[in-house]
């Protein structure tokens, strides 16, 4: 039997049967002609799988610990429905992500709001849904809370957002931690302790503890121990200023995974042990309680249960430069390689048994040179027709995909064993027209 | 009376009134209030004069010359029955871009298409369209257009898209006629003289000339002149070779417009001059008759005449690195920033006549570092609920935006002399759950 190539970043139920490439035992090209391509793909055991391996490692290292989906990653009801059954919660970051958690069925204890500028009515949306967190960010946030919980006299529990000034090491684009962030309250100039001094004396807000976020992928787990040692000791300092004592503590999310598989990151383990050692460290030296901890994951959830599927269109030979091959997908499904230069690897699921021959760059449909999925990608002799497999698609890219060159938007599937079931349809071009005033 | 500021960016029926900046006669605070924040606006004044110059700029020196509107800038069925009514033809580069085309009563045979992977279901829809110009990009094209148009017995007039091997430096993912492009036919390997010969030898695909395009936006003139002797001289080869004289020739688009009022483009008269001058003088060098040409701007139609329209959110001032001003908008909605840097200015409409005295960095309101809309703004003091406009958001905005974080897409209206009119309407929360099966 030919082992399954880049097992460690597909799916769990990836397999190999008849020499084709196989996700909860169904074909990949059964997928394509039942629900056509573009298609994404997602894998309910994977995504469960995960959920348990992120609630298994953080439970026994820290009692008490929520794991809540970070929804910017990708969001949809069905997905949001076995969050709900895994037992786990979900921060969202507007007013749309709000709505469907909702729709979704997530219970509003269970979900948390972040946002560098969370409107009026989004905070009002927020209070009146009654979600469990508001992370505040700014203080004319923490302001504009103060009045609307006063107005209402709706009391509402919140964590305070602080930047721990430490360099998570990942794309610039998504560093978070740094001192110079438009995401929280800076330490060194005095801001966050005031913010906490303004947050005690809001009669409505109840400060449950302190969040840090680092970045978005942090591919090892030193920048937690940095950043949880900074909000210890701020923790610290805000009991001795103000006697208050933290309850809750949130080091965020950022957990990466493999979208190559020679560049994997450390196991939900690895992470977990690694913040519950620093946290229980950090506590004893400033003999602080250990804090209830959420957990932010979102990407390493929903990245490897995703997989992106598509169809050769075209080819390009430029003897001795380069060899082309046009997939009827692109940068609209998948911004993040020209966003970030993303690299990703790429599969032929009907031939994945074939020796890899040639080296091409798989091109997307949409009119810009920087629309490349993979470049120098190792693959066997493709034609048009052929189908082409991106693994590690299941995270910021449906979330940030556009209609660019009024593209429709891809069909999404979640399999489990042997059973494809729709969960978002294609566009159609009437889709195209459903805001326009004509 | 205090002068306008940034005249040069801001569209042509811009002015100030009571110190507050106004578009086509509106106050934009009214626009706000009226149709809310985010809010994309579009005068239809500058979109007619822009339209107008390039029929005469180009007319008075080329003979018979056709100005496709570049689809991809921006579309939609309001735009295309202005560029109708203006004499346009559109070039689109999707099944759906050809169909909000079709909507907004464009004549089929003033539509280009182009694309470097068009898909069986495109080409079947442009033939049923019966669409002027297919411009095709690469031998498999060939193939499925030859067995597509065989068997329906139609005959399809179509260019051929040669790569020029040009340098428009431009940034790097909108360069497209440097050798190595996923776009064209090279002709250092004969590819594209044997694509000549192909299409010549396709009973039903009728070859009326070439097309190049080098890239977006070109700020000077010199890569027109290059390409188009490039293209000019395989003209006059294939003549040689095959006795074949090309009707049709298009240097394509790239014009560029000023997004900072430092950073200006050439005017359209001296593109037109450049163009004309190039294509007469090499003509006449290789004894070629003057083809009728296509000219295909896009971002220069509907740029300056676009506006954005953000409200302030939140304010961050981190002592001695910076002031963050955050918006509830941002790269949902202008990925421009974080995909190719781009630098744009910032306006605050009510506060258009005081001194610019503060330095910040406007922010969008999404959960990534790189969701900032402008680095170091001069601007006058902001509080939350002023307005903030950013000039030349015409294109490449809507045409590119998302529902990153759920954002709803804004609101998108067209001015005419006092008179705004709603031409897309806000997305609502019910928008996003539109394709989700449930």
């Amino acid at each position: 039997m030919t082992p399954l190539p880049c097992a460690e970043i597909l799916p769990l139920s990836a397999s190999i049967k008849n020499n084709r490439l196989c996700i909860a035992n169904c074909d990949l090209r059964d997928l394509a002609e039942q629900f056509g391509t573009p298609l994404y793909i997602y894998d309910e055991q994977t995504i469960r799988t995960i959920c348990r391996q992120y609630r298994s490692s953080f439970e026994q290292r820290l009692p008490g610990v929520r794991i809540l989906y970070a929804a910017k990653a990708y969001l949809s009801p069905a997905l949001v429905s076995i969050l709900v059954e895994e037992g786990l919660g979900v921060d969202v970051v507007s007013g749309g992500e709000l709505h469907i958690t909702q729709t979704g069925g997530m219970p509003p204890e269970h979900i948390g709001m972040h946002g560098n500028a969370k409107s009026r009515a989004e905070l009002t949306q927020a209070l009146n849904a009654n979600i469990g967190r508001i992370i505040v960010d700014n203080q004319d946030e923490i302001d504009l809370l103060d009045q609307l919980t006063r107005e209402r006299a709706q009391t509402q529990d919140v964590m305070l957002r602080i930047t721990p000034g430490v360099d998570a090491r990942t794309h610039k684009k998504t560093t978070t931690g740094l001192r110079d962030s438009k995401f929280g309250f800076p330490l060194p100039s005095g801001q966050a302790a005031d913010a906490v001094q303004r947050i005690l004396n809001a009669p409505h807000l109840n400060l449950t503890g302190f969040h840090i976020h680092l970045g978005s992928p942090i591919y090892n787990t030193a920048p937690y121990k940095q950043g949880i040692a900074v909000a210890t000791a701020f923790a610290a300092e805000m009991r001795d200023q103000y006697g208050y004592e933290w309850r809750e503590f949130s080091p965020g999310g950022g957990f990466a995974i493999g979208y190559t598989n020679n560049h994997l990151p450390p196991s939900i383990n690895d992470y977990a042990d690694a913040i519950a050692t620093a946290l229980h460290t950090a506590c004893k030296k400033h003999a602080l309680p250990l804090p209830e901890v959420h957990i932010e994951p979102g990407r390493s959830i929903v990245g490897r249960a995703g997989v992106a599927l598509y169809s050769v269109v075209a080819r390009k030979h430029i003897p001795g430069v380069r060899n082309y091959v046009a997939v009827d997908g692109g940068m609209a499904d998948n911004p993040r390689p020209a966003l970030y230069e993303s690299k990703y690897k790429a599969l032929a699921p009907e031939k994945i048994t074939e020796p890899t021959t040639k080296t091409v760059t798989i091109a997307g449909k949409f009119c810009e040179s920087g629309d490349i999925l993979v470049k120098d990608a190792q693959l066997p002799e493709l034609v048009p027709g052929d189908l082409v497999a991106i693994p590690a698609s299941g995270a910021y890219q449906l979330a940030m995909e556009s209609n660019y060159n009024l593209a429709l938007r891809p069909a999404v599937i979640m399999l489990r064993n042997n059973e494809p079931r729709l969960i978002r349809r294609r566009q159609t071009p009437s889709d195209l027209l459903a805001t326009e005033v004509i």
